[in-house]
């Protein structure tokens, strides 16, 4: 039966070379080259089986590109480029190797779209069920890291596309704004910046919570998704309950006091501390009703 | 209940100051400033509720030192000083906010005391079993990376402290040797090294294949720890099999061609790329029967 040591094997065979990498995964740690003077940003994200994605209906390939592009998100969302991932799978025993090389290669896949090699971690097997975990290194490359706490008062709030209903298949298949946030942060000075993993009213209040100021969402101009039309007529609850709550669309929500080149304007900062929502010429509290684990 | 948000709100006020750390966790990623022209090493390591620990027995704050303790022992192995880590943790619905903030703490214990800060990661809960994953960065800091691939023909095989039997307890107690390993590579050429995660057998097999070399073990030379002589009266094996074959002894492994100020002489590596175990005047083969995952 084929085991860990024969996935190492394995995964040795894969590595790409890359200018940063001196020595990639095989040792106890791998070890980089970083650029001079480089900001370096970290972060990690886990997908886990019955929560971010379901075993018996996703490829163990989606499942890896998943697990890879919500950390690629987390680059976008700070407008940095992704230098180098980590990961550590507990794989199902008896998953069997094919299944474990399926997972690199939809992380590899993923990471490849944006030069993000594979540089290490660890695999596991035990008798429960299956956990991805990957860590990132983003590099700044010339654009300071747009936080969450900056949004002042009178900003343009803004996202950069369609939301809600992603349950419906995009949370498996999004692709990280990486080259938006690029593009964004050279031309316009972005004041705060997140992307939408737990919906867009919870992380519209991570980045008024963390800014110090609040929020007007004009209801009419929330662009809602398709889905989010297609996944009301399940719930019974509105298009746009679920383009405001939904979690994982992944677009970026920005913050900015001049009109950027993409984008479209949802609402305004307000001094204020307060959430609103305008909606056929009212005010109303915006509940933020995201996605957020008892525990 | 408290929920994803109240843990990491509490999080953000355990949060020390570190001068590497311009962001700490809370935001999309963590911002470090990187020293100029500095190594960066990066590495993981989880541990998993019924392989690495059981959480019938063990509590939260030992289980967050031991997921901390196993990455600083891969900084011991490579001969670098830990700088920061980030952990995400796969939490069993209902464990509540106390047994997370116990699993933190151990984290930030074991890592506090290597001035290793946690900068990140991500909390989730789940109808499955505790994951603990781990993700370090490490420095260089004046010493050169030691890999597992430099044994040379002749060198002396030495490990850092008495082996075999840790199941009974110090598997999750011990302490990384990441003052020894600064200690022995400022002091000697040490060649290869790694951790003895796997057991002596495995894992000094990993630096005979990555360094295309053999070595022979002198069986009396072994340093035996007590607990594989009280295990040895449980399981029926001799104290030696334990202390060949017994995973998580996190001792260091290496090779020097001359005296080093600290290690017990284990054996020698040699040319011929078998591995050798002589006892009793006798060579036989040394079996690798340390710990591997079948998938």
């Amino acid at each position: 039966m084929p085991s860990e040591s024969d996935f190492l094997d394995w995964i040795r065979s894969q590595q790409s070379i890359s200018p940063h990498v001196l020595l990639p995964a095989g040792d106890d740690l791998a070890i980089l080259k970083w650029p001079d003077n480089e900001l370096l940003l970290v972060g990690a994200d886990q997908v886990l089986d019955g929560i971010h994605f379901d075993s018996s209906k996703h490829t163990p390939r989606q499942i890896g590109r998943k697990a890879m592009n919500r950390n690629l998100s987390d680059c976008a969302a700070m407008a940095c480029l992704p230098a180098a991932a980590i990961a550590t799978v507990a794989l199902p025993r008896g998953a069997g190797i094919e299944f474990a090389k399926e997972l690199y290669l939809g992380l590899r896949d993923a990471g490849g779209a944006f030069n993000c090699p594979i540089v290490g971690g660890d695999t596991a097997s035990w008798d429960g069920k299956l956990v991805l975990s990957v860590m990132i290194l983003g590099r700044a490359e010339g654009i300071a890291p747009i936080t969450r706490l900056g949004a002042k008062t009178n900003d343009g709030l803004y996202v950069t596309g369609a939301l809600g209903g992603s349950i419906l298949g995009r949370h498996m298949t999004f692709t990280p704004r990486i080259k938006e946030a690029r593009i964004l942060a050279q031309s316009v000075p972005i004041t705060a910046m997140i992307d939408i993993s737990d919906g867009l009213s919870r992380d519209l209040a991570r980045i008024c919570q963390q800014s110090n100021v609040g929020a007007t969402i004009d209801a009419s101009a929330v662009p809602i998704h398709p889905d989010a039309i297609a996944l009301s007529r399940q719930s019974g609850r509105s298009p746009l309950e679920h383009a405001l709550h939904d979690g994982e669309d992944h677009e970026l929500l920005f913050t900015c006091p001049t009109r950027p080149p993409a984008g479209t304007l949802i609402g305004r900062i307000t001094a204020d501390r307060s959430l609103l929502l305008v909606r056929n010429g009212k005010t109303e509290p915006l509940s933020t009703k995201g996605w957020d684990y008892p525990l």
